[in-house]
């Protein structure tokens, strides 16, 4: 099957509609229109090449929202019509101790991203979203049970909601417990309104002052602006968990301190240059913990998308066409967008 | 009470005898004669005001084993004649969130150090072990149940021991767990042996070949030398817990490497220079956690006591006079120590 897709044909090159080939659907695949995908960091990174790596022409896109167009005859899970996702990863190795346990993304034998994949489809790796169809095992297919009118604020849910709600989860957010977000973006955003759902007291940590009325439109109990030292004092020793979304460098010690004994401070994002070096004691002087999270398995993404859809949570976005991609990859690189920005598919059709 | 002690007056001096005065016991305390004392390395720290902070005269020493003498009319744990043990603290709050917990070691109102901590006693900051008498609080107060003949061995489980056990359980040390314990000195020889008893399968990295054998017949299950690049490789990604107990700035990359999918490194020592910068990526792909850990509860202490009486495991020494300890520091320092000094406190007794 050929598609028009959106990408880049090396780092060099603006992002330019390509036609690609999907492979026929085997018997455990689900073929999906796709309807929405929304606009992640990693697309800008990875189709630059700025981690290295990236394997051309690079089609990026993995959060995911479409229609099962068909479905082999093994998928048992989802039938033509059906409204579905797909997230950051379409295939694992099924056998590790992750896989086994639902961690697939943490496979140890490394899981198979949806772009920038090794894959034996063509052309040797993953193409993603930024497409007018996929074909997925259905392992790696989420049900989707928003109602219809939300689906393109769904999307962003399939990366930048799993990966808040798996640490949240893991990390026991909930009633009586404080939690901290660091950072309101697009990850931050989603980790603010999840927590608020689990019915912890949530304080939301921005450099930027005028963010602290948006944090609390989102859910956040209280908004602390990192610039004002008092602020960040009255909190100190209070958090039971903080969700830290900032990817560039920063000083981390100032949260550790924040944290109460057996806190966690959870790092979601790998910093360009990296963080001053955390100071042991901070740690050792309360039993803390630093830890990193990454994404979330499969089950766990049902069980968020079915928490969200309970909740009424989906993404603030904004909508754009493909067309628009370079400008939406300049404002996001300015945070000049509130919270994440989502392709319409349809476009596509106009770019073949 | 007017007892012999040995401390310094100052941070240039060398420690002397010195007559100090212990409080009139009080409705709860337990006036003890001290029998042993180990030697830690924040003794040294401490008394030559290396951190900071020293309060003068300092008499160190907080790994302390003995014999009660007498009793106010309010304790009940103990009576004249009882081997008893004092650690690290001799005070806390008593009613913050730790110290309801048991975990006084981590009081939010500050615990008092047995030595260089605030007190009302003379001169206004406690005097640790090298004494000959101290008078503590029973709360503060531990249970020997060790052989008579093993008492100089076991004082440096108050202080090296819980320190080492107390992450080891709060981390789930215990069969079908994979333990490496980094360092073998004070802290490390203790953790390997205690986890050891615990059922965990001990791997021990140390950067002296000469200390692979000492390993295996301390208990490991084996050592791993890591200025051996390949040694190291053959364990990556198969640890469920790390017990570093190195305070020398070093490189944690590695040790994170080595952890299985939410494992954890567990520090136990401040650098005097920070660590190199932990990269965040190694934490995020394996959802792992850096923690500290510090001493341990008075609860967990007596759990440690009992769980060592229980299993015959009490520290690897050599006994020094406490004339020797100006020799016994020099030696420590160049790890010259298999793997505690122990002061037989009789020796005072030739001080004054």
């Amino acid at each position: 099957m050929q598609v028009t897709a959106y990408g880049a044909r090396s780092g060099d090159r603006p992002l330019e509609a390509l036609t690609i080939q999907r492979r026929n659907a085997g018997p455990r695949d689900v073929e999906i229109d796709i309807a929405y995908c929304g606009v992640c960091h990693s697309d800008l990174h990875t189709v630059r090449d700025e981690w290295g790596g990236t394997l051309y022409p690079c089609v990026p896109g993995h959060e995911i929202v479409g229609t099962v167009r068909s479905v082999g005859p093994e998928v048992t899970r989802f039938k033509v019509g059906d409204t579905v996702g797909v997230g950051c990863l379409v295939d694992s190795c099924g056998h590790c101790h992750s896989c086994e346990e639902n961690l697939e993304n943490y496979c140890e034998n490394g899981w198979t991203g949806t772009y920038n994949g090794q894959t034996a489809d063509e052309p040797g790796h993953t193409l993603g979203g930024y497409s007018q169809a996929i074909v997925v095992d259905e392992h790696f297919v989420l049900a989707i049970r928003h109602p219809q009118d939300q689906l393109a604020a769904v999307a962003p849910l399939l990366c930048a909601g799993i990966t808040t709600y798996s640490p949240l989860r893991h990390w026991n957010a909930g009633p009586g417990k404080k939690v901290g977000v660091v950072g309101i973006g697009g990850l931050g955003h989603m980790a603010i309104k999840i927590a608020h759902a689990m019915g912890a007291h949530v304080v939301a940590f921005t450099s930027t002052p005028a963010k602290r009325q948006d944090a609390i439109d989102l859910g956040a109990d209280e908004a602390v602006v990192t610039r004002e030292p008092e602020e960040l004092a009255a909190q100190t020793g209070s958090f039971d968990l903080i969700i830290d979304s900032v990817a560039a460098s920063h000083d981390l010690d100032t949260y550790i301190g924040l944290l109460k004994r057996d806190g966690a401070l959870v790092m979601l994002g790998v910093p360009e240059h990296p963080h001053p070096s955390p100071n042991v004691g901070g740690l050792i002087f309360g039993r803390k913990t630093i830890a990193g999270s990454l994404i979330g398995g499969l089950a766990e993404t049902q069980e968020m998308l079915d928490f969200c859809a309970e909740h009424g949570i989906v993404s603030d976005i904004e909508m754009i066409d493909i067309q628009q991609i370079d400008e939406a990859y300049d404002r996001m690189l300015r945070s000049d967008v509130r919270y994440r920005f989502v392709i319409d598919n349809a476009s596509l059709a106009n770019a073949a």
